[in-house]
């Protein structure tokens, strides 16, 4: 993410006020929305990115690792990995392809379905993500950029948005985001 | 994105329960906000994606044309597009390679600046782009999965993000989002 340096005007305060300008009043909240949570990821994924970057992760690589870091032995199958994750399997293999060539994970066999893998956590593959987390969790996830308020209302607003869009069916997530 | 239906968990909530489970609650509920962000992102762009493919268009280069639709004249200078649309210039190149490659833009050296190049909307870029704001604020920015007091709440809290993190310098945008 090159930048020049800040703008004057807000990009997407212009972009509305050109939605209103041009009678497409009903959408133009809508389009500020949308294009606030695409350009809130960029801005994210660039620091993310930076600091993963001397990890030689990726953070679709770091959330596969931390999820098999949760679980009680390092080991997940591969169909649970995909919908804990909710990516595409494609996306799901590539990830897990490049983990296993980086020696931090192995494919096992599943015990009962010969056709279908489980996951399984290798010792470096569990000391890279402990490192991993708390670089994050150090540089980025303990200020990321938003008032503890705005953070927690944030979180509620996209929990009843990705519920809405069936993200998942609990009525009462623990801890509750609602 | 495949999906192979909702999770009875809401794993976000879930991960964060792992975080302050781990000790790092200093760090939980940043986590659960960027993720939140990364989520809410995938399910917006699996939705546009959808919405313009029938168009050829990505949210790119849909971007790209909406910009140059709103000048007075179709054109403007490419170092222009590159800070308002606040891409990496490597991107808006690929992107503008394929604009100018489907005749949806065409490249016409600066009048001052002979290295530079002004972008020019042709006749069919118009006419696509036009098509493709209909269908997206019709199918999508209208609609777009949230309240109208969350869509508001989720500008505001991601403008002041913006703003902190050096994306504009305008202290009162019109309209104003802060």
């Amino acid at each position: 993410m090159a930048r020049s340096g800040p703008l004057p005007i807000d990009p997407i305060a212009e972009a509305k006020r050109q939605w209103i300008a041009h009678g497409w009043t009903d959408a133009a909240a809508g389009m500020s929305a949308v294009t606030s949570i695409v350009r809130a990821q960029q801005l994210m994924f660039a620091r993310i990115d930076a600091i993963l970057r001397p990890f030689g992760l990726s953070f679709a690589r770091f959330e596969m690792l931390r999820l098999l870091a949760f679980t009680r032995q390092g080991r997940l199958p591969m169909a649970s990995a995909i919908a804990r994750l909710q990516v595409h399997p494609t996306s799901v293999t590539n990830t897990v392809d490049r983990l296993v060539k980086d020696g931090l994970v192995v494919r096992e066999p599943h015990p009962v379905d010969r056709r279908a893998a489980v996951l399984v956590l290798t010792d470096s593959g569990r000391e890279l993500v402990e490192r991993a987390t708390e670089a994050l969790n150090t540089e980025m996830f303990e200020r990321p950029g938003l008032s503890d308020d705005d953070t927690a209302e944030l979180v509620r607003i996209i929990a009843r948005f990705r519920r809405d869009a069936g993200d998942f069916t609990d009525p009462r997530p623990t801890p509750d985001p609602l």
